[in-house]
């Protein structure tokens, strides 16, 4: 039972059967085979932006550093949440690919705030030439705490942040799984809500390894696709990046297979809601569950061969009642039996 | 009939095979895959280099600008050709990934002579502080011309190297073409010739996209290990690199592999050699011709639907005569029908 | 009336006199100067430090930068205070110069504790690779808000870093003016107490513009000549930093000036402490007074013509009685005079 | 006797008491000062240039590299003579301050001819995303090996570069002894020959450390002002840079200046032609002699304590006759005297 990263299951049959079908004669490289042209096709129908400019890059990492990169300048700062995974988990990533642009950590934890981002903003830019200069703000959605921004905060924020000029990026490794929780559209959840550019997250959903940057106007395109090659991001047999995403959204295949990790995790929260001393760090919105529980059930499940991470607390030490929080991240391969396996051994804890 | 690159043909069927028997259950991300530990020993064995450290990533570009930035610092300059694809194919990756080493080229062509090299390394460092310090000599292996380095060029340029401490560094993109030419072993080619690490494509040669770095020792692996991570290029979902990796070496693969695209190459060059009018712009020594021939020629060729790409002179032009030199480059999936079919509309021009 | 910086003053007479001296016959540039070769041994002698490495730059931030870039790497974090000058007032330079190094702000405002320094280092590196690594931890002494670490709590945090094998940097833009606010040697104040370089500053205290940078030991000396060539710090005509620097350490003369400063610094304090509505931000303990005064006292001092910055807090606003904080920095040329007629009109107010 | 360089004499009187002059009361800092302002209207007067951007640095390689930053993308090469002072004598200083852009060098030697710049342009963007964009040509006036462009020359080479619509810098070290050479106005020999920035040295020609980058645009304002702090190169007490600039353009001393160098170069010219054995490498056209003479020769010269350096060709060896190139340099400090009994010492080996 893996609970431990939606990065350790398999990719989806639809997405391998797509790579097998693309591994046929002869195509163009570098983004020039039919299939990319495909995959922009669909990207600018799904998103209602018939003048995105669409690139596919392998890692998340690569999509939201590469993203930041066009948006930024060195002497700039990126105003994110602390948790944020530009943040914590690449890194540094995002400051070598900007040439050394400072992470400006905005609140306490997953999700920023209008009145902490415009505290944020107004503090920088009050020393001239010295300081870090304003840049970009990046949101993560779903956050790294498994909530989800609503249409109206993300809005407040894009607004917040037009009013100085700064470009919005969204990190969306789990684009998905939000799009699922809120129920609403990608251009809704985007560019309608103000988000310039878009990391749009296809791995830890079910593909082997791709994501799109997605820009929803046309300026940056010829500095983005430089940015990708110098940072050895280009593929030259890039129809396997194409294949995978094509495949991905065919016939709603992402949503359908977001959905089906969100209804996991709800299972999971819905099951644990129900077992005396376990509760939630955050709120499970998506398709992570931070639940805290006492340091017997952890020792259980451990024991029982469950696959996950501590977040928070030491699993070593002798008190059994120390409530631990530990995170729970559910893919659409999981089954609803290894889930109530999991319950019943937390139960019987 | 498609000579433009090695990057558009398909992939081995085994190597697809590979990529869909690992597609089963969970496993550990970011490099900690059962996979990647039998990548590890297989390349171990083949190098007959136990203490080798060694790491996979996607794109060739991103081997090499890798390799390079964990050898140089960014006050030095890369000794290579100037027809190097790190210089003239990369975007300036390797200077990105560095901070700012330039490259120092040396000689006219494709190979690097000990004596150019020698030059080039003494007319270096005579400033102090002022000018850019020594730094890596980078081989290409087979050259971005077709040829290839004799066992007895590399190690005089590595003794030569060696003598001023500098390290080497392999861009074997089409490493299994340039042993299969030489009929050598890996590490006669590579450590015991004074190479100290290696770019060892294998995208070119029948996979989807993966490249290992190979150090010979282990002074760098954790250096490295962060410049893949700070670089984007660390895949979450690793066991699908891992698995291709492993198919590709399984059974001498990659070497009968490259053969074959050697001996499409002879077939073409045997068959050319005996149609007047055709020259060898460099002796054909691997999977890659370059040949001239007049105007004319190339026009019914392009005229029959054959791909690839006119190296020097312009199509353009109206004397059917005159000489252009083109590349043709040959992979495994190739037929003998085709070559012969080429070689036929040759013939007959 | 000048409280705004201690930049904006003149420079020594006897450094202006040194620079005029050494503005005879021809010298070696490049810091091959004599004047250069007495600034070592001045420099050695003063601090104890037989085998220091010393270099001379003209900007305090140049000094930071270098020193920095020298001891991180560019996938780790530099632990320092939110107030830090490297954070707020370099415009990224150390970013830039560390190729992309990351700032861990530690703490809430001037001065770092243990406490907080063991919590942010252990928060660092719980994420393998993928986190930031751990790196330098740098201190302001004296800090942004005039006061001034004791020698205990420099040991204290050097002793923590030590634990985790980081390096000690120390950004002594005003390393005078806490020299004076100690009593004690320098020595003391630095390696005896566990930092490994320091940002030696002379600009603020009576030179035009030159600062050292010491280490106290010498892996570092090559690397740190070519980062400062490099990054265009090198001068030609070397003897006129060499000239001041040397002119400014003779005769105790750079501690004599950091003494008068801060005795003009505690008879400001002492005078204000006197007036009813006046509080101080920061304990003042070195050549910097943050005082807290109603509106209607700015307004008054602004009025006569006063020069200084208001720090938190907007002038423009109607309630006399609102308490706003300013910086008044105190040079060695200020006169007591001036002193006297700025407590008058606060007093007065 | 010195003739090492242009940066070992003292610097003019004139300029010296400026700094004296300038070292009175309090003057704010980073630019803000008045004499700034007067050096502005200065350089805009003396360029005919109303809307010219003016900043101080004091270094060249700071000018130059913040220039080409400026102007240069990092995906991009910079076109220069291979013995250009950016490539040769700036230790990578502008790879580190583009982040990475490469340096294309162009033709053999001292001087770039229009053919020479067609076929190295036209060479580079042949590949699309692949190889280094165009960048900037970088042009040396004087160059490195003492010749001087013609304003045909540089009319000739900004017109091909705007035909690319590439940019033109001036790297000026010693653009007021090409001027004298020239007979010119400074509008003459940039904006109106096609140069969009400046590198205007002054250091070499009798100040301390000040040059000035001077844009003809206003595009880049804002960010060379973020770079040149982020690059450590904004002084703190400016009023010192500005000074400098502001004595030395008082009344042509500049000019007067170059003009004495100029002159004290032609008087060692004019000797040495008439001594038998020795030739010149360059056609002497400024302050600088590249004169080739018998190994006898220079060993005289150097026993009688005559400073220079050997430029080709080694000094040990026992042929008294071979023939090794030295550069002279001659600054405006020179007596004719000393230029005698160098001739002197010549004459009679």
């Amino acid at each position: 039972m893996y609970f431990a990263s939606d990065n350790s299951g398999p990719a989806l049959p639809q997405v391998m059967q797509a790579l097998n079908d693309a591994n046929r004669g002869y195509a163009m490289g570098y983004g020039a085979d039919q299939l990319m042209a495909d995959v922009r096709t669909q990207i600018c129908d799904i998103f209602e932006a018939p003048d995105a400019a669409v690139y596919l890059v392998a890692t998340g990492t690569a999509a939201n550093a590469l993203a930041l990169a066009t948006l930024a300048q060195p002497w700039q700062t990126i105003f994110c949440a602390p948790v944020a995974h530009i943040h914590e988990d690449e890194c540094n990533a995002p400051e070598f690919y900007t040439g050394g642009t400072k992470l400006t950590l905005v609140g306490e934890t997953d999700k920023i705030s209008v009145e902490a981002l415009r505290a944020a903003i107004e503090a920088e830019e009050t020393r001239g030439v010295h300081g870090p200069q304003r840049g970009p703000v990046s949101l993560t959605q779903v956050t790294e705490r498994g909530t989800v921004y609503t249409l109206g905060e993300i809005k407040a924020l894009s607004s917040l942040a037009a009013n100085y000029n700064l470009p919005v990026h969204m990190d969306g490794a789990r684009f998905a799984n939000a799009l699922e929780a809120l129920e609403c559209t990608p251009a809704e959840m985007t560019w309608k809500a103000g988000v310039d550019v878009v990391s749009f997250g296809a791995t830890k959903n079910g593909c082997l390894g791709v994501e799109a940057v997605i820009f929803f106007d046309d300026k940056h395109t010829w500095e983005f696709e430089l940015r990708r090659k110098r940072g050895a991001h280009l593929f030259s047999k890039h129809r396997y990046l194409s294949a995978q995403m094509q495949a991905y959204l065919l016939g709603d295949l992402w949503r359908k297979t977001a959905r089906k990790a969100n209804q996991k995790a709800a299972r999971l929260t819905t099951g644990l809601k129900e077992i005396p001393h376990v509760s939630f760090a955050h709120p499970p919105q998506a398709n992570m569950v931070f639940a805290t529980m006492p340091r017997a059930m952890h020792k259980n499940l451990l024991d029982a061969g469950v696959v996950y991470n501590i977040w928070s607390g030491n699993l070593d030490g002798s008190d059994p009642n120390e409530p631990l929080t530990a995170r729970f991240v559910c893919d659409w391969s999981l089954s609803d039996a290894n889930i109530d396996r999991f319950l019943e051994i937390v139960r019987n804890s």
